[in-house]
Formats: structure tokens, sequence, C-alpha cells
């Protein structure tokens, strides 16, 4: 088992990708923050499924953290990523520091209204901003003909896809499927901040979002089973929530009946903060 | 002399560069808005010298215009422009509607810090997010190897190159020298706004700018000769000076003796907008 090859800088990961398309390789990508876990793998595999080549690329992007975030505390463990991604089969490992995605005087911001209103961005006002412009350069300098994203990050999804769109960046976004515990926990590199306790309180985020999800497609009303989804997580021991709601997939403009719904949550966990979200059956 | 092929469509457009890439043929752009006079043909020429076909896109963008701006007046010619690009041998004309730009749902903004600040931003505040935006996706639509864009519209040269760095757009940005009559009046396509009287008096411009420039590299106050300028601008009929003012050149920062700087001037001739901007030497 040969690990991935490592570029540290936009330049070699360009001489990278050049060589693969002269041989007429495929190009897959997968964007992530490092602290690799099974939810990530599934997203590599997922990758290379669809093309020859994997990139993965590992970058703690400052730019959507809030000075009051965990950016400094966010677990980094490099070597132990490169080793999964060798164990998944992954080819190329791009690795770049701070300076070299904002290098002095850098002054470009990407914003995406549509999908980006509310949710996340009521309690991380600048997370999408910093999420659409890193995005952006990482599809630009890698090139892929597709990149993948987990579905966890439901709301980032709909940004990076509506991003691609508005910009005519030439890839296709794939959505997969989220990773989950055997208890239904969605996999995250934040689970890692929980202790005992908490985890079994985590464990039971899922199972609250899924029988409000049920109702709802049954016909309840989204609003009044989102907030009685909130006060059954405040019950199970979170110590505060930021939001659970009911959108329209995709667009994730106000819910209708008759089409596909995202019911989302976002809830705080003594210092951690989780997020997860299903799908809504559209009412028969 | 057969004109150019016409791509009315982002598809097209992709078809089209694509067949030339498969031959191997290296691709140049040169972004208008039509009414196309001397001053875009020498940034057509200079495209042709650098690659081995030219794409002249012709769309007045909306997203450019304030609401109190001439966007409805604004000269449109589409034939008399294609016969220019056949005239100078330009390949394709990519002439899209504006939905084909902003289809319904369009949420995505670019935004460039650094150059953009001040001049023509103090006085169209938007006027920089409208091009760094559709800048972008025609560079993205048509992927090309490089791309002219003229010295006249300085500041908006040293935003796209900006814009270009920052979110790593594979393209070379070239500037080329402003083209002028004989007696020194830049090409613009807003020049047929003025009558006989007012050609006299815009002819004066690019002369007290020289006289300032030359007086700032040989050592005078660049703020003194800025206000001196404008007061000889309005002596000269103008009816009103959004600025004049010398910069760092790129940048655009605050303006360096020992630098090459840019001195840049907007003003009115009755209703019609002007700007310009000469060279200065760096002081000896």
């Amino acid at each position: 088992m040969s690990g991935p090859h490592i570029s540290p800088t936009i330049a070699d990961l360009r001489a990278q990708v050049k060589d693969w398309r002269r041989q007429g390789l495929s190009v897959a990508m997968v964007p992530t923050m490092g602290a690799l876990h099974e939810g990530h793998l599934s997203l590599m595999r997922e990758a290379l499924s669809r093309a020859d080549r994997c990139i993965v690329s590992i970058f703690v992007n400052p730019a959507q953290f809030a000075p009051t975030e965990d950016l400094d505390k966010y677990p980094r463990q490099l070597e132990r990523d490169i080793e999964r991604l060798a164990e998944v089969g992954v080819q190329l490992a791009f690795t770049p520091t701070p300076a070299e995605i904002y290098p002095a005087g850098f002054a470009t911001k990407v914003s995406v209204a549509g999908p980006s209103a509310g949710l996340e961005t009521d309690f991380r006002p600048h997370f999408f901003e910093g999420v659409a412009t890193v995005v952006t350069k990482l599809l630009l300098q890698a090139a892929p003909d597709c990149a993948v994203f987990g579905q966890k990050d439901y709301q980032q999804l709909c940004v990076v896809q509506q991003l691609c769109r508005d910009l005519d960046i030439p890839v296709e976004i794939i959505g997969a499927p989220t990773v989950r515990d055997e208890h239904g926990l969605a996999m995250s590199s934040r689970n890692a901040y929980l202790d005992e306790a908490q985890l079994t309180t985590a464990r039971k985020l899922n199972v609250i979002l899924r029988t409000a999800s049920s109702a709802i497609s049954r016909g309840a009303d989204p609003e009044q089973e989102a907030a009685k989804a909130g006060q059954a997580l405040l019950d199970a021991g979170f110590r505060s929530v930021d939001y659970v709601a009911a959108r329209e997939s995709g667009s994730l403009g106000p819910w209708q009946p008759s089409a596909e719904g995202r019911l989302l949550v976002a809830a705080w966990l003594g210092s951690t903060r989780l997020i997860d979200n299903v799908e809504i059956a559209a009412v028969a």
C-alpha cells in the first residue's frame, strides 16, 4: 500500500493534475479540513467510484471560523489523515499552508445569497462567505471533473451547488449521504470534543430529528414539529438549540408539502456545536 | 473575409473552445460591452498576436450599472460590431443574453477589496462588484489562456488582475495601452454622446493630465498637482470633476515617489462621464 502523492503547493498540485489530464484520466476532488473519519472516507470512495484519480485537500480554512470559534483547537492530525487516504487509495493529498491559499494582499470574497440565507448564517454570519471563497479557489486550483461534499453539511452542499452553477465553474458537485454510527449519530470531527455522557446525549439528536421529519411528512405542521423537536433536544440534555427548521431541498426556501424537504438542526452540547439533517418525504 | 462564429450560449461557446483545444490551439479573450471602436480593435489585435484564436464577448452587463446610470441608452450596435470583428480576424463572438448570464435564482457575487478602494468606487459603489462577478463568469465560461483588458479602464484592469490572482483563475491578464485620437482623447464608447463643442473640451483632458503627471514625476506635490489639474478641467469647460488622484501602479495604494504611479481622472461633460489615466514616472 503506497501512500498518496503530497502536494503542499498549488503549482505542484496543478503539475500533477496536468500529468493525469495528459494521460486522459478523469479527476475527482474531496475538500476537507482533515481530522478524517469514516464519513470523509465514504466521500473518497464515492469520488473514486466516479473518476480515475482522487484529490483530497486538507486545509483548516481560517476564513470560515469566527474569532470566537474553535480554529485553534480544531483537530489537526496530518500524519494519521495521510494514512487513512492510503487505506482508501486516494492518489493525491493537497496540503497547503494558509499563506499558500491567502497570500499577502489577498482581497477577494465570494458570497452566495439564496441557500445561505438563515440557518447557519444566523449564527455564523461569515461562515458561508469563507466556505464559498475557499471552495471556489480549491476547485479552480485542482480543476476536477467532479467534487464530492457530504450531505451532513447540507446547507453548505446547497451553497456550493449554487456557487458552481452561478460562477460557471465547470465541475459536477455530488452530495453523498451522511455516515452514522450504529446509534444514528452523524460522523463529525467535532464529535472528538464529546465526553461519554455527551456522546450518549448526542445520539438522541438523529432520533428526535427523524421523529419530527416523519410527523411532518404525514401532514403535521412543520413549525410545530420543529418546536417540539427543539424542546425534546433540551429535555434530552442539549444545552441550547440554535435552530430546528424545515426547508425545501436544494433551494432551502420555505418548505412546501408537495416537494422534498429537509429538516435541519444545530444544537449545543456543552461547548460543542453539532449539526445534522434528514430528508422530509413529500406529503402524498 | 468570413465573419466570426457567433455563440449566443455558454454551451455553444464551450463546444467551440473544446474543439480548438482538441486541435492544440491557444485561446485569447477580449471581454467587451460592444459599441466597438479602435480601442477595442487594438485589444483584439493584441489578443491575436498572443494566441491562435480570439474570442470577443459582447455583453452590456446590467450588474455594473446603477439604476441612475446609462444602461438603457448605452450604445448597442451588434451588426456593426460583428463586421468590425470580421475586419480584425476575430474567430468567435460570444453574444449572450442577460438571462444566459444571470438565470433566474442567480445569487452569487464576487467582490474585490484592495485596488477597488476609492476612485470609481466612491462614485459607483457597486460597479466593481458587477465587473468582478461578470469577468469571473466570462473567464470560467471561455477558459482562455489569456485575456486582454484596456489600460483606459485602469482601475478595472487592476481589479481584474487582483481577482484572477486571488481566485486562482488560470489565465494571464494583459493590460493593453490606451488608443487615443490625434488630439490625445482616449477612445471610449461614451464619446458617442458628445457634441462638437464637448469633443473640443474633452480633448483637453489628456493634455491637463499629462501636464500634472510630468510635474509630479519632476518632484511636485501630487495632491497639489491633482488639485490644480481638477481646477484646469473646470476652467476648460468640464461641468464637474469626480476625482483626480495619484496612486501607486497595480495596487492603487498611496503613490510613492520611488515607484511607478498612475494619475487617474473622472470628470463630467454635460451628462457624459469621461475617465482617463496616464503613467507617472518614478521620481529619479
